[in-house]
C-alpha cells in the first residue's frame, strides 16, 4: 500500500479551497498517497447525481482504490459516517445513500466509522470532508485494513433507482439527470431498447410529449439542433442535440416522464 | 527532499492552460514534484481573498510543503518576489500582502528572490507565475534550501485584518469574503461570541439591518430559507443559509457591517 | 519510463466525471502513471482553440511527456486516433487538425493508431476519450516506444493559422481567440510589430474600428478600462483591459479583423 490512490467526489465545487484542504489532510497523514478528482460538480446536496457520479467512475480504477464520496446535506448531524468494502475497492462516504448504485452493483461490507482517534481534533461540525473523511481515507490506505474503523452494520440507508415500467408495447422511463452537456440520460439501458426494431425504424421515443425522431449511434450522426437518442457511455439511453444543449433544445428537465413504442 | 509537495493558488481560473503551463514547468525542472491545486478561483486581483485562501488551507498540509501563491494585479511591474519561510512550511508569492494571514500568524524569514538564474529565459511581463514563480518553487523543492534565493528584507508589504470593534455590548465586525456556497465569512471567531449567550438566546446578530435569529452548530439545522449563524471551518462566524445562498438571500455584499449584541 | 508524464487537454469541462473516468484507465494499465491537467476548458468541439491550447502549454513539460488531446466533435465516426512523435514528446488525439500547431512548429512522425488490443473493449462510440485515447496513453508510457500502435501516414488532418497580411504600411490580422480573462489573441507577433515605432508612438492599431492607443509592456499600465495592446505570454500581441474585460470593452469576437498601422 505504499501508494495508495485515493478519489474525491463531492459537490463543494473547485471555486474555493476546500477541495485543496483535504488533500492536504491526506498527504499529512499520508505523504505517499497519490489523489484523483473524479467530480466536485456533483448538483449540490443531491444524493442521486453523487450516487451515478460515483458508480459511473469507479469501475475504470483499479483494485483497491478508496474513493471518498462527500455529498453531505446532513453534514454535523449524527448521520453516520461509513467505510465500505466492495468488490474490489474502498468507499468511505456519508451514510445518506449516496453509495445506493455501489451497493445495488457489488457485494459489500458496510462499516460505521466510530473510531475517532482517525478523525481530526477538533471537528468542524460544517466541514467533516476534511475532519473525518479525509483523515479516514488516509489512515486506510496507510494501514491497508478496514476491521479497526468500526463495526460492520446491515441497516445502512440505500435507495433504489427507478426502473422502467412497461405498459403494453410502450416502457415508461424517467430523466435521471443532466449531464454538463446538456444530454438527458434516461433510466433505459440497451437491454431495454430492441436493437431490431432501431434497424427497422420502428421505435417511437417521447420526452414529455415531444417526439425524437432518430435513433443514432454517435452524436455526429445528429444534424444540428435536431434531438436524437443514443446510448451513452455509462449504458444509459440518452438525448441528446449535436453541438448542441438538449436540456434547452427540449425544456425538459429531471423527473421528466420518457416513452419508447415500439411499433 | 525528493518528493516535494508543491500547491498553487491563484485568480487565474480553469478555463485556460495557464495553470497546466505552470505545472509545466516544474515537473520540467524537478521532475519528482507532487503538485497540488489549492485553488484556482480566488477573486481577480483580490489580495484579500488570497491571503485568507492561503492561510485557511495551508495549515493542513506537511512540514516543508511548498506554496506558491499568484494572485498578482501588479505582474511586471517592479513589485518584488518573496520567499518566505514560514514555521514549518516555505510560501512564494509577489510583495503585495497575499501572505499578510501568514506574516500574522507564524515567524518568518521573509527574502526578495533575486536569483534570476533560476527564472525561466525570457521572463513574459505577463506570466511571472510560469517565468519565476514556477520554476522559483521548483528549484526550491530541488535544492532543499531558501539561502541563495535573495537577501531578508524586513520592508515587506503587509496588511491587517480588520478586527471588530467593541462598543457597548455590541461587537461591529464586517463581512471578510462570501465563500463559493454564497456563505458570508464574517470577521468575527468563535472567541468573540459568549456560549453562555449563545444558550440562553440572548444574543442578536444583524446583518446589516437584518436580523439573523439563530445560531446554530450545523448548516442542517437551518430552516429553508432561513439565515442561521454558525461557526465556520475556519474559525470565523459565518451567516448561511441550509441548502441555499446567504449572499442571495440577504443581499449582503463583501465589507458590509455585521453587529453581534448580548443582551 | 517508470513514471510516465501523461497530460490531458479537453473541452469535457469539469462538471462530470469524464475526466476523473479517464485518470481511472491510465492508472488501471499504468498504475505509475503521472497525470497533469492542462485545461478542459477548450472552446466546446474548437479545434483551433485545443491546437492553441496544447502548442502553448505543451513546450514547457519535460522530454517524453505524453500529452493527450480531446476535442472531438467527430467522436464515434471513422475518423481516425493518431499517435504523433514530436520532437522531444508524444501526442495523442483525433485526426481533425487539433495537433496543427504541433505539426507546423515541431518535426512529427505520425501514426494512425489501429493496434486495437491497447483500446478499452467494448468500445463506446460517444467516449473515446476513455476507451481509445487514455488507455492507449497509457499503454505508451507502459511500453515506452511508438512502433507498435500503428503505421505512419502523411495523409492527416492539418491546417493552417491565418497570417498577417500587409497592405502598404498596414498589416492586417484576426482575432485567434478570447482568453479565459476576456483578453484579445490576435495572430500578429512580437515580430511584426517594430520596436522604434512603439517608442516613438507611431503606431496604430484598430480592432474593427476601434482605436487602441496605448501599447503597454505589462497589464498594469493601462488605465482602467482602457484597451491597451501587449505582448502576451505565448507572444502573440493581445489586446486586454487592465483589471477588466477587453472583448466586453469592445465588443469584439473571434475572427474579427485587427489593422496594425506604422505612421
Amino acid at each position: 500500500m505504499a501508494d495508495s490512490l485515493i478519489t474525491l467526489t463531492t459537490d463543494f465545487g473547485t471555486a474555493d479551497h476546500l477541495v485543496g484542504t483535504m488533500k492536504g489532510v491526506i498527504l499529512n497523514i499520508h505523504p505517499a498517497a497519490r489523489i484523483v478528482d473524479i467530480n466536485h460538480h456533483v448538483t449540490p446536496f443531491d444524493i442521486l447525481d453523487g450516487a451515478l457520479s460515483i458508480a459511473s467512475a469507479s469501475r475504470f480504477f483499479p483494485p483497491r482504490t478508496i474513493h471518498v464520496v462527500v455529498v453531505d446535506p446532513g453534514v454535523g448531524t449524527d448521520r453516520r459516517p461509513l467505510l465500505v468494502s466492495g468488490d474490489q475497492q474502498y468507499f468511505i462516504a456519508p451514510d445518506n445513500g449516496v453509495l445506493s448504485v455501489i451497493f445495488a452493483r457489488e457485494s459489500c461490507t458496510v462499516r460505521h466509522v466510530t473510531a475517532e482517534h482517525y478523525f481530526l481534533n477538533p471537528i468542524s461540525p460544517t466541514f467533516h470532508g476534511r475532519d473525518i473523511f479525509a483523515p479516514v481515507a488516509a489512515w486506510l490506505g496507510k494501514i491497508g485494513q478496514s476491521e479497526s474503523f468500526g463495526e460492520e452494520i446491515s441497516d445502512y440507508v440505500r435507495f433504489t433507482l427507478p426502473k422502467p415500467k412497461p405498459e403494453g408495447a410502450t416502457l415508461k422511463g424517467v430523466i435521471l439527470r443532466i449531464d454538463a452537456f446538456g444530454n438527458l440520460v434516461t433510466n433505459l439501458t440497451e437491454a431495454d431498447v430492441p436493437a431490431a426494431a432501431i434497424v427497422s425504424g420502428n421505435v417511437q421515443l417521447m420526452v414529455g410529449d415531444r417526439p425524437v425522431v432518430k435513433m443514432v449511434h454517435t452524436f455526429a450522426q445528429g444534424a444540428p439542433g435536431e434531438p436524437v437518442a443514443v446510448i451513452g457511455s455509462t449504458g444509459y439511453l440518452e438525448i441528446a442535440v449535436n453541438r448542441g444543449n438538449a436540456a434547452r433544445a427540449t425544456g425538459a428537465t429531471r423527473g421528466a416522464q420518457v416513452t419508447l413504442t415500439v411499433a
